[in-house]
């Protein structure tokens, strides 16, 4: 058993606070990473605050993280000390089902692993990135290429495969019309995910606040929500729409604006049903689906393809003290686009 | 002009009454259909009551019909006189768009011309098949092959398309679990097909009450959604599921029925939208979508797949004064499974 300095939550309604959590010792297939950056997701805050479901308190949630090989088990070939690397939302998965031999760890039958607030394979509650180090399995820990900025590598993890995967998924691509509702932590990277690939991409914003952003990120065009007649005049315009938005949208609003055969993918889930107008999505053969981050080598792909095509988030780097307020501010939407902590002001 | 004997709806409430419609000339296009057969399907219902929005009353319904041709324009290539022939759902579409030119005239981006209660080229209202004769562009009428039953292959036009379309476009087949919810007009058709194609069929019906005919009909498993149990025991099961009910069923709880990347497609529409849980859809990548009949060399395609599988619809036929008897028998759920109507019956 190791210690990390953390950052810890001890109930739904309270502040962060400095402590320690143990960490396993490093097995034969394990890594010890000293964490460098942890990013700051919406999903840390819902975690916490209970709205996904019971918490066994303390726990210390992130699942964007990027560090350095400390040590490895004996066993270990993917990694080796001093490597950098990455960690996403996947610490585990069954390995034999189907979709985890497909390389979909995140889709595993007997349920993947998080890497926060998850029973580990020794019965310990998993916790999370806004700490010192981690230990996990090699299987799981990612390369991160020397070309990507490394604070700006820990949002790719999960910002970066939760869009990415939707896209490769759906087929974004050249001649392909995709849309991105909401431009935050994910949406921005939608934004250039979709660029990259050769796709015309749209933002759809609730106001043209952020418009200069979107554009310079590589959106083709930037249309108000607010204005009803963005949705009149794209009506049946888009393959592929992916919603980054959790909130409850007028999601029949937004299946309109889908062409024959198009999808409208939600990566986030808000936590009451959407109404669906069916006859939406019969009169164009449109499907509402949902997409969950992506799988192990999918993630690699994705940090690769960053590397070669110069693709990294936004982030305001913040010390660890600052998280309690870096939280409030991804409530209210103020982040341009995502909190990364320095880890080494964990603890200090 | 020509004058037609037939079934008029005067009211949204009204019983069916007979009278006469006027045809137009046959033009160069065109192929005059002695009708011989015509099907009952749960739309014309909806459209004589006004469920779908305001009727020109007086109207013909009918869009499942099988007849005669009976006299062609001077440059019809396709069909001759006595050629034994259908017409569905659709009677024109701008036959310019994408969608038309692919073969998807349902989707016709200048909306496509239904069989009735459409506006026309000649700005007339289109009158349906509860009638004596119809004259049909000879671009929407199908061929229909000597080995199908004649009085059989009205339904094909309607009920049988709309489940073809979804079947083959999510690849039913060897290999693939696939469930049809309800097993009425629409549902029956949905089994034979996707037996016919090699898939796994499940029928999931309210009751057990018809088990037997959808063994028959080539069901390999038969379940009773009122069964809560049902739902635990077939979680995660199939790749695909058409669901041919168009009342508002707890559709959250069929997506959960629904494999890692499959799909749960609608053909009917309820009225009001359905509540959709997003975590089932991202938590397997899945679908939920809509389908809309199908195309007019996609119901041809149906039509020669039904001739060489030997597939044809349940029906009890009926004359034409029994019409409204069997539309009261239709909104109960009493017919196995579809009625057609002797057209020789009509203002006889």
């Amino acid at each position: 058993m190791t210690l990390a300095n953390a950052y810890v939550a001890t109930s739904a309604s309270g502040p962060l606070v400095p402590g320690t959590i143990e960490r396993r010792e490093v097995g034969p297939n394990d890594v010890l990473i000293d964490i460098a950056w942890a990013g700051i997701c919406h999903s840390d805050i819902h975690t916490v605050r209970g709205d996904w479901g019971a918490v066994p308190y303390p726990i210390t949630v992130g699942h964007e993280i990027a560090g350095f090989v400390a040590a490895v088990g004996s066993e270990v070939t993917r990694h080796k000390v001093g490597d950098r690397v990455g960690v996403g939302c996947i610490v585990d998965s069954c390995r034999e089902c189907e979709h985890c031999l497909a390389g979909n760890e995140q889709y595993c039958r007997k349920g993947m692993t998080g890497t926060y607030n998850a029973i580990d394979r020794d019965g310990t509650v998993t916790q999370g990135g806004y700490s010192t180090n981690v230990v996990v399995d090699e299987r799981y820990v990612l390369r991160v290429p020397e070309s990507i900025p490394f604070e700006k590598a820990a949002p790719l993890l999960c910002a970066g495969i939760t869009t990415y995967s939707p896209l490769r998924h759906w087929n974004a691509g050249p001649g392909k019309k995709v849309a991105v509702v909401g431009l935050g932590g994910l949406g921005h990277m939608a934004v250039k995910f979709a660029h990259a690939l050769g796709a015309e991409v749209t933002v759809l914003s609730q106001s043209l606040k952020k418009r200069e952003d979107g554009l310079a990120m590589g959106a083709d065009h930037y249309h108000a929500t607010s204005d009803p007649d963005t949705f009149a005049a794209l009506a049946g315009r888009f393959d592929l729409i992916v919603n980054t938005v959790s909130a409850g949208i007028d999601i029949s609003a937004y299946l309109g604006l889908v062409a024959v055969d198009g999808a409208l993918v939600n990566v986030g889930a808000p936590s009451e049903p959407l109404p669906v107008n069916v006859f939406s999505l019969l009169l164009a053969r449109r499907s509402f689906a949902g997409s969950a981050i992506g799988g192990i080598s999918e993630t690699q792909e994705m940090l690769d393809f960053c590397a070669e095509h110069g693709i990294a988030p936004e982030v305001e780097v913040i010390s660890a003290d600052r998280v309690n307020e870096a939280w409030e501010r991804v409530l209210a939407s103020d982040v341009r686009y995502r909190f990364v902590i320095d880890a080494a002001t964990i603890g200090a």
